[in-house]
C-alpha cells in the first residue's frame, strides 16, 4: 500500500476517518432537527462520497449542473436529485427530461417565467412531468424571486403550464431574521391560496448551526461539511481537526529568510479567499501566511513564524475553500492513518454544462 | 459544420483569425528586436497552438510543469523546451532526465543548491547532462537569487557538480530599471569570472513592449499574447480586437432590473482580477460589470448600462486572465467567422505535477 509520505506533490489528500466523522455528525444534527439531509455534491464531485452520505441517511443529493447530475445518476448512487440551477435551452432541457425518466425523483428550481416555459415545452416534447421549486432570494442577492408575493405569483403562473408540478420553495443560504420572515410569509400566502408546499429547502454549511431556528425547513442542502476548510473554521462551523482535505506541497525555494515558495499556486488552490486572511493554512506552520499565488507558485510569508522550513520539506495546507480545489484536480487521494487507501478520479470535475 | 451560435453554454471559444494575427505580430516584434521567441504554453495548453507558434518562427517553448512538458514532447511539436520551475525529488528529476533523452534540447531553471544537487544526482543516475539556467529575482519577489553576486556564486557552485552544464540566466518579468541593472551587473560578474552566458531569458506579455530596452536578452518567454484578455488590454499590451478568447454564457436570471445572472462563475472564469475592476468584460454590454461569482453563477451589475439583456440571451465575455480559464476547461472551440472549425481537447489541462 502506498504511504501518504510517498505521494509526489502537489497532491490533494482526503482523510477518510475525518470524512466519516463529518458525515455522521452532520447527519445526526439534521436528524435531531427533523430536517432531511440532501447533501450538495459540488464539494467532492465523487459518487463514492455520495454513497457514504446516502448510506448514512441522506434522502438524496443536490447538484448545481446537469453534467454533475448525469455523472451521479450514471453511478447509481442516488435516485433522488435536486438540480438547483435555472435550466434553459433545448439541449439542456432535453437532458433534464432524460434524467427525469431514469430517476425515482428529479426536481429542478426556477425563478422566472422564461425558464419555466422552456421546461414546460421540454416536458411536453419528452412526455414527462417536471417537478419544480421556486428559488427565493431571501437576502443573498443572487438568483431568486424577490418577495413572498412574487414566489406565489410565479408558482401560480407556472402551475398553469403543461407538465409543470409545483413542489416547493428553495433558498440559499439561510439567514436570520430575513430568511425566516420570507419563508413564513410565503407559507402564509401559499396556504391562503390553497397551494400545498411539500418541500422547503434551505442550504449552506456555515448556516447549518442555525437550522433549528427554521422549523419550516423540510430539507437541508450542505456541501462543504464533508471536508471542511479555512472558511468553515473561520465561520465557527468546524474545527481544524474536522478538516479532511489537505494539499501536500513541497518547498521548492527560499529566496529570502522569510519568503518560502511552494510548488502549488492558484492552479491547485484557486484565488478564493472569503473570510480568510491568506490563501490557506499551513498545518505545520500555522503562524506563517500564504500571501499570494501565481498559477504554479505559492508565495509564503514566514516573518511571523520563528521556525522556517527548508527547501525540499513537504508541508500540508488546508485550503480556504475545499469545493473549488476539488474542481482543479483530476484525482484526489483517500487516505487513512498515513496510508493511501483509494485514488479517486474526480468523476464530476469540470462539468460546466 | 457547427455554428458558434449553436454551441451550448458556457463554452470557451478561440477566434483562430485573431490567434494567427497575434502570433504573427509578436513574432515580428521579437524578430525586430533580434530576440528569440520561446512562447509559454501555459496560456493555451494545446500542442496545436504550439505548432502554429513554432511554424511562425519560435525557437522552442516554455513550460512551467513537467507534466506539461511531457504532453508537448509526446505531441512532437517542439524539440526544444525550457522548464521554468525548480524540479525536486527523485520521481520528478527522473522524469526530467527521460525528457532530456528524448528532446534535442531541454533546459531547466534553478535558484538554490538543494535543487541543483538533486538534479546533479539525477543526471548521474540517468547518465545525462543537465543544462541549467539560474533564476534571478530582479524585482518580482517570487523565486530567484537575490543579487547578481548570488547568481554568480550559485552558478560557480553548481558548475562543479557532476553532469551540470551552465547555460544562462532567466528572470520574470522584465522591469525597468531594476531588471536591466541586475542583468547588466550579472553579465559583468560572469564575464569577469570568465564564464560565458549563452542564454539570457526574459518574460511576460505586458512587459514585451519594453523588450527593446534590454539588449542583453537572447530570448523571450511570453504566453498570454496568443489569446489576450482584460489584463493585457488594461496594461496597454493589446486591444479588444486582439482578444481571441471569449466565453459564451447565457443569461439565466434577472432577479432585479439591474442584477443579471450568467450561467458561468468561478468554475469557468476563476477569481483572478489583476488590474481589472470587475471579473470580465461583456462584449455586448461593455458598460455592465461582472461584480461577483459563485462557482456556477456570474452576478452582473447592469446599473451603468441603459440596455439590459433578457433571460435566455447569449453573451460573450472576455475573461480577466485567459491562461487560468484554459485550465478550467476540458475542451475549447476553435472558431472562425461564426463557425466552429475545431474542438480542441485541452491536452495539458490540470498538469499540476
Amino acid at each position: 500500500m502506498t504511504k501518504v509520505s510517498d505521494l509526489d506533490t502537489p497532491a490533494v489528500t482526503i482523510d477518510l476517518d475525518i470524512v466519516e466523522a463529518n458525515i455522521r455528525r452532520i447527519q445526526d444534527r439534521l436528524d435531531g432537527f427533523g430536517i432531511a439531509n440532501r447533501p450538495h455534491i459540488k464539494t467532492h464531485k465523487l459518487p463514492q462520497m455520495a454513497k457514504l452520505q446516502m448510506d448514512a441517511g441522506a434522502v438524496g443529493i443536490t447538484c448545481q449542473k446537469l453534467g454533475e447530475a448525469e455523472v451521479f445518476a450514471d453511478a447509481g448512487v442516488a435516485d433522488d436529485i435536486l438540480l438547483t440551477f435555472n435550466i434553459l435551452g433545448v439541449p439542456k432541457t432535453d437532458r433534464l427530461c432524460a434524467l427525469i425518466k431514469r430517476l425515482k425523483r428529479m426536481a429542478v428550481v426556477l425563478d422566472n417565467e422564461t425558464v419555466a416555459r422552456g421546461l414546460s415545452e421540454a416536458g411536453m416534447r419528452n412526455g414527462v412531468d417536471i417537478r419544480f421549486l421556486i428559488e427565493c432570494d431571501t437576502g443573498f442577492g443572487r438568483n431568486g424571486v424577490q418577495s413572498p408575493q412574487a414566489a406565489l405569483d410565479l408558482a401560480q403562473t407556472v402551475m398553469k403550464m403543461p407538465r409543470m408540478q409545483f413542489e416547493g420553495l428553495m433558498t440559499f443560504p439561510i439567514k436570520l431574521p430575513d430568511t425566516r420572515q420570507y419563508l413564513e410569509r410565503s407559507l402564509q400566502l401559499f396556504g391562503g391560496a390553497g397551494i400545498p408546499v411539500p418541500v422547503v429547502s434551505g442550504g449552506g454549511t456555515p448556516a447549518m448551526t442555525l437550522a433549528g431556528e427554521f422549523p419550516m425547513l423540510t430539507e437541508y442542502r450542505a456541501g462543504t461539511y464533508i471536508y471542511n476548510d479555512v472558511m468553515q473554521v473561520t465561520a465557527g462551523a468546524a474545527t481544524w481537526d474536522d478538516c479532511a482535505m489537505k494539499v501536500r506541497v513541497t518547498v521548492v525555494s527560499r529566496p529570502t529568510d522569510n519568503r518560502i515558495i511552494l510548488d502549488a499556486g492558484s492552479k491547485v488552490f484557486t484565488y478564493e479567499q472569503y473570510y480568510a486572511k491568506g490563501y490557506g493554512r499551513i498545518v505545520e506552520y500555522p503562524e506563517a501566511a500564504i500571501s499570494g499565488f501565481s498559477e504554479e507558485h505559492g508565495v509564503c510569508d514566514f516573518s511571523q513564524s520563528k521556525r522556517k522550513p527548508e527547501v525540499g520539506d513537504v508541508l500540508n495546507v488546508i485550503p480556504n475553500h475545499c469545493c473549488v480545489v476539488t474542481n482543479m484536480m483530476d484525482e484526489v487521494y483517500g487516505v487513512r492513518r498515513g496510508e493511501v487507501e483509494t485514488v479517486f478520479p474526480v468523476a464530476a470535475r469540470g462539468k460546466v454544462r
